[in-house]
């Protein structure tokens, strides 16, 4: 599927400094770029590649207080959705160096302490089985509230607080699967299906060798889903890290099947 | 019912200091003193009474780095268990002044997290069932599981974690409470049904303009329990709280029925 | 000094509840309420005392969604600002019962985690010069910074962010005092003095066997300031607590010298 | 300089599970292993590469409920201790990819709320001279207190409680350094200074180009220091980390210059 990628935005900071976006879809398997362009104007950029080496960064040295950019693309998704019920997980002594990293908890997802929890509901079931009946949990125990969460709320507040959104969501995703020992981590995304139409966070989960898209707010399929970076949680993946203050003044994503 | 309680214990102190005791049963409705003896040694000690004037408390100046203290008391306990499914919430706009604070959160009790996931599994029920149904709820999602949580383990993580001993029991139950708009407050007890035998704390709920116990561990009963102290969690009613750092040299808690 | 409080609110409801109101002056030593009028509109209310016995609260049941309120009043401060330095602590054994739960943690001071740096950094000071070094510390080092916080923002937060608002000054100056084996609580008030003009939040301590008022933030004289209500935190002096999600649609909050 | 490293351990298990071992010497740069023998017993056992490449660990499958385990190494350690004041910082936007994710906070250090008091305290300050006075300041301003953290406590729990043991101290160096918009990692390592002695935690900071070790502690130094393994946090290098609880029954660390 084809999808075409339109974002805008305009910031204010308090003062020159060098931010850190990641808002570019990734190159990698499932999803071919055929488009795209990013304008931030004439200042000095530096592309890395992304956490895990998915997708790449952008270091911008704003000369300014205030920045526009634009971000266009247009996006072949070709990965395919898979039924989670039917992958296995791997024996966690087979888990390679560079997926260990996601078995562990991070800033927003204290995943030790969810052990008991997930032991006790989950615990009768395997591998993808086991995910699969998560994310439903999930699904049917949060509420997608609008403003119920901000940049600071962590996972433990979420599991109380029983809503949220996108990241919120993929938090509680990601947390519930390392504790059972299943390697899951966070996923900056575009998608057609978001409403109303913003960045969006899904998780991923390593089953049978690979990484798998799970979207516990049900609201898009990994057929029309663009990658933009992975992380072990929000922090790692948001799409504009300044080193001052920041004051959005305009800010629009649009998203579309073409 | 009568009650036998015996408590010795002795503790080393960095240095001399004042500590406060909160280990005599409360003369109050419901239960009788009928012999009691704090030992403390040789040392000036004041008594005050207790938070919401439940019982009552001791200013201990201890010149040395160690002190033994021994409490032997029997209490006859004539409060009857009452069937919570029959109370009734007091409307909100008649709770009196010395009961509003225990609708608040505290140190360990975030309740004001807990409001909607109180208000999705319990929002169909009301006053003492909803009580009742909360109770039950711990009693079958937690794991009594000693040494699983220490003093500064707060409700997110005991709500998170499915486990901890009869502190984070009662502060679930206080939050949770607290969250759907019904006063409740902390209680340290003697009971003689607390395996291994210890100091217990347990909740009190307020409904049909009284408080009545709840004992979410289901370990012991409202007509065997006899209270040493109330507050709004389980800093308020530490059996020992000092100013500087303590270390256990022996401690025993017997408490049987005569 | 006479000042003239004017307050007016319009909040908007998901849906009919009942509010609790924190926001007429207190009638206490040290000032005296000449004038007051609360206008709520034609909706029952229930006055009941504050904590402590500091003031009143309303109980008001909204039938609608939405609530207009105003508060107005004419308050005559008679109480004097005091020396600091010249204060006394009074040693904890002699601390009485009404007085003593303020020393304790509460929802967002937590002061059983500032024991080592309060006696480092001001271990050599005693009572009253040992509260004024405080204050002035927390002058000297708080920045502050309007929207730098919000109503979840705890005391550990506000040490390493080292900014906030009124709310955050106070909560500090209580977390350090209490850490010191002094009694501190939170107090909401209304001063001529606060830019720009707002519900103001300031500490009161226990010295000499009385509580005086210390504003962290430097804005606000005690020979100026009306007391609302008292508590351990924020969350027990909060001017509006509802039991839905509220929204403000208009605030205005005038104090002026008469 | 060549040490000896000798470590014996014995643990108890609740029941059969894959644990994670970060115990031997990396075969890094600075440092040459000559000698070394991991004994586990007679289980299987997959190596892998550390984070960010740095060492390796262990996943040991422990088909009983106990495991006796040894690590004898002798490594030389070539590296030299380097004036931190010398040193300078990369401009962010020159900050490659492998580095990048250790500017961002982690489950333990929350580098997101330490900006404001890092740029108040250290913002005159450029580079290694600003690391420096950090480090400066955090053995200044900390105690070593053994006892006085657990695995569980936080960077903002020991910037408030102003003591703690090595984790801590590193804990809070790598925040910080990050809040300062430097690259900080945590360092799991053997050093012959730690008394008493013990698994060692330091930083690492990234200044020209190079990880350059930090110790607050003042215990240890880069050229007696054995690296084990990097990461975010103690989360991520921790010794051992095992699926079920684990109960220690022995456990000794000796490291020897010879």
């Amino acid at each position: 599927m084809r999808i075409q990628i339109d974002v805008a935005m305009q910031y204010r900071f308090t003062r020159p400094n060098t931010i850190f976006l990641t808002i570019e879809a990734a190159k990698c398997a499932g999803q071919t770029v055929t488009y795209e362009n990013l304008y931030v104007g004439d200042i000095p950029i530096n592309r890395i590649a992304g956490d895990s080496g998915v997708g790449q960064r952008v270091w911008a040295q704003v000369p300014w207080n205030e920045l526009s950019m634009s971000y266009k693309a247009q996006v072949d998704v070709t990965r395919q959705p898979v039924a989670l019920e039917r992958l296995s997980a791997v024996p966690v002594h087979l888990i390679p160096a560079e997926v260990a990293p996601y078995l562990r908890p991070s800033r927003y997802c204290q995943s030790d302490k969810f052990g008991a929890f997930v032991e006790k509901r989950f615990g009768n079931l395997q591998g993808g089985q086991k995910v699969a009946a998560m994310r439903s949990w999930i699904e049917a125990n949060l509420t997608y509230v609008p403003g119920s969460s901000d940049a600071d709320t962590n996972v433990l507040e979420t599991f109380a607080g029983r809503q949220g959104v996108c990241r919120d969501y993929a938090h509680l995703m990601c947390t519930m699967v390392r504790a059972a020992q299943i390697p899951a981590r966070m996923v900056a995304a575009y998608s057609p299906d978001i409403m109303p139409p913003d960045f969006h966070a899904i998780a991923e989960v390593w089953l049978d060798g690979d990484w798998h898209m799970v979207d516990a707010t049900g609201m898009c399929s990994a057929d029309s889903t663009a990658i933009i970076a992975v992380g072990r949680d929000a922090y790692d993946i948001a799409f504009l890290d300044s080193q001052v203050p920041a004051e959005m003044l305009y800010q629009s994503v649009f998203v579309t099947r073409i």
